[in-house]
């Protein structure tokens, strides 16, 4: 039966539920993807379609049929604008509704018109420039709105969780020391910091570790901030923040690390990036870089990159080599630790929702939708196995003074 | 000042040390070079040829002048074919020469004539039939000759040194329980080994852990020799050997795990691996491929491919990612563990040398020197960090069965 073929208009609201063409559609779509379990709403019909025989694990309630009509057109864009705009309704969990959504096969990835679609999407390269804009459309929102639910740490990354019972600022200092442990770090090395967020870990090494940080960013509110603490905590002399780009670092240093910068750096500047590192720690030094990632190579979710992060990007580790090959670095370990970032990013939506009421008054409810969708979403995707967490701890490939065992990275 | 144009021939060995013909184009070649420390013997001239400035750590003392032509003509080649023959000695440290060699900047690489040389010297493809052919060259050299040297537990890959001091046997038991922990065996668990040398993982798997093993290997002698273990051990209910190639496993098994044996599967058939990878383990599983592997592409050595190891390569972090990312496989860890594969060969080639006389008397001196170089060989190429070694471990990328951190594989 072809759907084109039914009369529409004002009749459909007065067929039995379930009998419109809107209804129709839906169960065709629910159909072709396999039947998930999700219930749609439509709020003008009054309608409810659920797949056969199964138990929806939420409800999406649509406000107009415009609205529904988009969604099935587009929805990678058009369901995170009508969720953010209220013109979607969720009701059940959003977190296991986005898990379910993760889950689905991937359709037509790799199509003609999937890659058009791709192509049409691409933000502002990162160039000098480009980099600078979409870096302060994201971070530049204003410390406070971050402070809100941060925690103490302000670290926006993924933290490290020694088990699942630990607190959000517990499990940031833990990753701090996880990372500074697997660098061994030495009182008195020199260390390079590119995209260091508002200073946290620039000035957790210097306060704890006794070596010298200089940390770059290329946003502005995040380094004004990271300049204070740095003051606060009387280690201006030990960290130097600086505002600029990392393809601008120079000097020798003992150990290069960047945590959470790399999706933002585009894989076009990969080979750059490793020459940056290895002219930064020369023939002796070592490095880690932390980023999200992917088990297979596939753009970001194109509503999130369009509205949260425009111009990211999360590699695969076959990606991420080609910061290393070329530059003569050996990566020494990989540890994907996902699941510790679902922690971290439930700690921040418990957060943010304590916190919504300011968060209006600072925006307004689409911006509050908006990224509540963006954080629900990052915890599907972390729990479903959509995205990965990878930290990739390196030297050059010349260098024996690399540890024989791992054991250091563990004690008792 | 041209060579050719100077006169040669019988008037050379008349001339004042390191005047001859061949002295001056050795004398440039060395230049071109660098000007590595080695010292060039022309036993025909007895000139003795040695870079300004450097202390030689090895000298290499040429036969005739056939060989030494022949060296600096296709030097890749021939220096293995020309030592093995004894018609160049090594005068000095071999281990040391040959890293000197490994760390010299790789000239020419990725040029027309090398990409080309590279194609003329491809060894039998890894089919079923190729690869059969290839692993028969090296495995049924006779379980007698690997006794020999590789130590009591039989295992012909990297070990794993808790400390410097341990024994290899210690080291290899150590390797495989380092194994087992990352893989969380538990008993009654169901394991798949694709490519199981002498049988020394799979009955170590079954003995300490209680697991079920099935366990591949297309080399006769091997799994013979297995057999017998198994019946040694008491352990053939619980431990099947299999004659048969990796692509043929069928089943399901709760882990995969393959130590040594990617070496041998050819880049074309990464995706096939990962293939049967993914349908022995299904949705929950997890698996483990320990390998050697290079920090850039590159052709395994052509001596040693053409003399030792036909058809063999070691890929690149990123080129074994052909095997878990198309087939929905996501990465946990990475191990890099070179140095330790420097400490094994080096507690090997000291138990080659103890028994060389046998050698000598089961096969004859070139193949004797032709194995100590391959063993050298080894240890330079790991201790120059030429040749790393990673293990992989990764699962099911659908699968949340997987650990918050990597205690567990540490424990006191």
């Amino acid at each position: 039966m072809d759907a084109a073929s039914e009369p529409e208009g004002l009749y459909a609201r007065e067929r039995p539920p379930g009998k419109s063409l809107e209804a129709r559609l839906v169960r065709r779509v629910l159909s072709r993807l396999g039947d998930p379990p999700i219930a749609f709403v439509l709020a003008w019909t009054g309608e409810r379609i659920v797949a056969e025989g199964s138990a929806p694990v939420a409800q999406l309630r649509f406000a107009d049929r415009a609205t529904l009509l988009g969604v099935l057109s587009d929805p990678r864009i058009r369901f995170g604008d009508a969720y953010s705009a209220g013109r979607i309704e969720i009701e059940g969990d959003l977190i296991q509704l986005l898990q379910v959504i993760y889950r689905m096969p991937p359709e037509g990835h790799g199509s003609f018109t999937h890659r058009l679609a791709d192509w049409l999407r691409r933000p502002a390269r990162n160039t000098l420039s480009g980099s600078r804009s979409n870096v302060h459309r994201h971070y530049d929102l204003g410390n406070e709105f971050y402070s809100l639910w941060l925690g103490e740490t302000m670290a926006y990354t993924c933290a490290y969780f020694p088990t699942e019972q630990a607190s959000l600022d517990e499990a940031q200092v833990a990753k701090m020391d996880h990372v500074c442990r697997k660098l061994r770090l030495q009182a008195g090395d020199s260390v390079v910091e590119a995209g260091c967020g508002w200073g946290t870990l620039a000035l957790h090494m210097a306060g704890r570790y006794g070596v010298r940080v200089r940390a770059f960013n290329i946003s502005r509110q995040q380094i004004q901030y990271a300049r204070v603490r740095a003051r606060e905590q009387g280690l201006e002399d030990r960290v130097e923040f600086i505002e600029d780009d990392y393809r601008n670092i120079s000097g020798r240093y003992d150990v290069f690390a960047s945590i959470g910068m790399l999706e933002h750096v585009g894989r076009e500047n990969y080979a750059e990036l490793g020459r940056v590192v290895r002219r930064s720690i020369g023939p002796d030094g070592r490095g880690l870089i932390h980023s999200i990632g992917r088990n297979y190579p596939a753009p970001l979710h194109p509503w999130i990159e369009r509205r949260i992060f425009p111009g990211a990007y999360a590699p695969t580790l076959s990606e991420m080599m080609q910061i290393f090959e070329p530059a003569g670095l050996s990566v020494l370990d990989v540890e994907n630790i996902r699941l510790h970032y679902a922690l971290t990013v439930r700690e921040w939506l418990a957060r943010y929702e304590a916190a919504v009421a300011k968060v209006r008054s600072m925006f307004d409810e689409f911006f509050v939708r908006m990224w509540r969708l963006y954080l629900a979403g990052s915890i599907a995707g972390f729990e479903a196995g959509t995205l990965q967490l990878f930290q990739v701890l390196f030297a050059p490939r010349e260098s024996n003074r690399i540890p024989l065992t791992r054991e250091f990275i563990y004690p008792r």
